[in-house]
């Protein structure tokens, strides 16, 4: 466990902002008169599909890397990640100009396998499971002396994924309310914290895959559940929900609803065919609780997080 | 053959402007460091994709129906498309609350015959010919008294299909170089005429399957040949070129250059895994010709136009 003094707060996303802002995409903010007309509700889509690395993940990571101060930095950074989070660690590495060591799951997608690859990385393939991820990951720093950036419980990570929200609500400042999915909560807390810090009235909701629902159970728990994870295709949401965010959660998240495997793909499909653009099945989860009416959304003005667009093309989803 | 009085002028092109602005998108225009640094320039996607419908085609589909008089529109319109003009002229139609009557070859994308229906329109189903679809046509007109929307020969079809470069060359003043496909003609007519007449310096270049390369036999003979088409996945692209728009593109145009199959695949699957972005086929032709070097663009600002991203997902040419 990471143990991580959080006391994350507007000012250092806004710090945050201005650190990675040279490094990444202000992405852009779509709509769709059809998917307005099909939920009842005007629905704000912020792009991370077109951000560096293909996903929002290279916010948090740009931020935690450069937060480094060089004499650490030069030692390098190691992660451990199913792929979005290892590319941006891997990215924001060589626009250092420093070593990185990425631990991926011998299963990973090909493309994100590549995305590393293609930064000058060091790819590290351990077995899928978190236990082997962490012990190859520690294994690394120990021989390396690099610095571990943690996809979700590093507070810098946090930070840097609450500048998404930021500059959606820059965009679109009436927003009733706002939706991400949710994994192991680093996206989540972070646009949590910036969106009701800037908009104290705004509804913050969370959606999970069913078959990965420990941060909805947390959630009603009123403390972290771990549970037995099904398979998902939503690959980026498999992840427990970490500690230091589900303080954060309990505190500003209004409420977290989860979704089937076949609602992930149809919204998937919907957003493809409709928006004509490319996300990854975690990206669909939100707009999926919209399509299945686990939300009441009619007449609100609803900002969703489309969190990436690395997709496997070649292992299509659609006969699932 | 349609006979057209062809004086297409860039204030005509303009006029159509005005008169579809209400009823279309002004669409993004897209660029990507990533295909920036592979191909040595600099690259602006039009992305027409996004456009109503999905396609371009609702720019000339729209300027033609909305430029009927009263009582000739009360009679409906009719045409025959393998889809995109098909859509785009039963959404003008259900725009103008005239009928149009729509004649498609029965092996259509499902996606396409969906996108027409859903406008209201009727579908009439003939025989995948060119003869089949005139002849279904022609039936139609002459029970109905609907008037024809040819979907490349109509001079306003024309002149609204060339507002994309309109927009694109106002948010991008200095191109060296448009590219966009040819099938019909009539985006490459229109596209010539504003583009030429906006900066005479610039190069225009248009793109065609090997497959289906009759624009580019006829470009090289000074005169339009009719070629046997093989198959091509870039269904947008079969149609032989149009007397009509031929005398343009003689005109206007710089060179046709041509593609095969397989870099029509790798250039959409490129631009999906690279830009997060959904085109179909015939829009990657371009960019397919940049990829396989067939044109020099070091050093150049090309402008794109994505034409359209009506896909059907469930036959996904890979593996083509």
């Amino acid at each position: 466990m990471v143990k991580v003094d959080m006391t994350l707060d507007l000012p250092t996303i806004r710090s945050a902002h201005e650190r990675i802002r040279p490094h990444i995409h202000r992405t852009l903010v779509l709509t769709s008169s059809r998917l307005d007309e099909a939920s009842g509700a005007s629905l704000f889509f912020k792009c991370e599909n077109f951000q560096k690395i293909g996903a929002f993940k290279a916010r948090g990571a740009t931020n935690a890397v450069f937060s480094l101060d060089d004499a650490t930095a030069r030692r390098g950074v190691a992660t451990h990640s199913s792929g979005n989070h290892g590319a941006a660690v891997a990215r924001a590495a060589k626009l250092r100009s420093i070593p990185a060591h990425i631990v991926m799951p011998s299963n990973s997608a090909k493309v994100k396998i590549r995305a590393v690859e293609s930064c000058g990385a060091r790819v590290v393939f351990c077995e899928p499971t978190e236990e082997a991820r962490e012990s190859a990951c520690a294994d690394v720093i120990g021989k390396t002396g690099a610095t571990l950036i943690h996809s979700f419980e590093n507070p810098d990570v946090i930070a840097g994924q609450g500048t998404a929200v930021v500059e959606l609500l820059e965009d679109v400042p009436n927003l009733d309310l706002v939706m991400c999915p949710i994994g192991g909560g680093g996206l989540l807390s972070g646009t949590a914290v910036a969106a009701k810090s800037i908009r104290p009235n705004i509804r913050m909701i969370a959606a999970e895959p069913e078959n990965a629902d420990d941060a909805a159970q947390s959630f009603r728990a009123g403390r972290v559940i771990y549970t037995e994870k099904k398979f998902t295709i939503a690959d980026g949401l498999r992840t427990n929900v970490g500690e230091p965010n589900f303080a954060i959660i309990k505190r500003y998240v209004d409420d977290i609803v989860t979704v089937s495997e076949k609602a992930i793909v149809s919204a998937m499909r919907t957003i493809w065919e409709t928006m004509k653009i490319i996300i990854e099945p975690s990206a669909a989860v939100p707009f999926a609780a919209i399509q299945q009416g686990k939300i009441d959304v009619v007449g609100n003005r609803v900002g969703i997080i489309l969190t990436g667009g690395n997709v496997d093309l070649d292992a299509l989803p659609w006969n699932l």
